[in-house]
């Protein structure tokens, strides 16, 4: 049985999360990427209430935008993203966050990555 | 003088054209990663008429929301993104596109890419 590793906040400052954008429904997009595989699983929305609960809580923490609620990303399926590092871009309207992704993966449809159909015929 | 590569079009088909869905301002976020490192570089915004573009054209051009106009990624700099592939993940509202960043990089600010600043202290 392997060890499950321990969730490690990150302890960013307020002049940090002042930095962060939010849109008029007070969203940001957070776009989540596998740390070790670079593999891009998925993107969905935080407000400033679930960007401190990620950080606080080294796991991903969400604002659902069909049930109006917060999701804790894998409460129920088991399969959380553990933080490894998190980053606001140049103009502080997007949120990347790197993560340990633990069980069979991030997309609802069992799939590793969200990002699972390609344009085109090849 | 190394040889520029040229831009590869990718044939999408309308059906798959038809799974990507629109917010109410009739764009998509388009997050943009680096083919052979797997830096996320950037997110920006495409409606239809600049995904059919960066399709056809294999280049990245995006729905520029500040200029209400096309822009065409690297126009003006010269840093263009060949577009490698494109995905659309399972809901169809949000893009992943892999690109070959040219010149210096993705960020307005000189930057490779425009997640540079990351939350914590360390």
């Amino acid at each position: 049985m392997s060890p499950v590793p321990a969730t490690t906040p990150i302890d960013a400052t307020e002049e940090q999360l002042a930095q962060v954008s939010y849109n008029d429904d007070g969203l940001v997009p957070a776009i989540v990427q596998d740390h070790d595989s670079g593999q891009v699983l998925m993107m969905a929305w935080m407000n400033d209430e679930t960007l401190r609960l990620t950080l606080a809580e080294g796991r991903t923490v969400f604002w659902s935008r069909s049930r109006k609620e917060v999701w804790r990303k894998g409460e129920t399926s088991g399969d959380i993203q553990r933080l490894k590092a998190a980053y606001y871009d140049c103009d502080g309207d997007t949120l990347l966050l790197t993560v340990d992704q633990q069980g069979a993966g991030a997309c609802h449809t069992g799939e590793r990555t969200c990002f699972f159909r390609a344009f085109g015929s090849s």
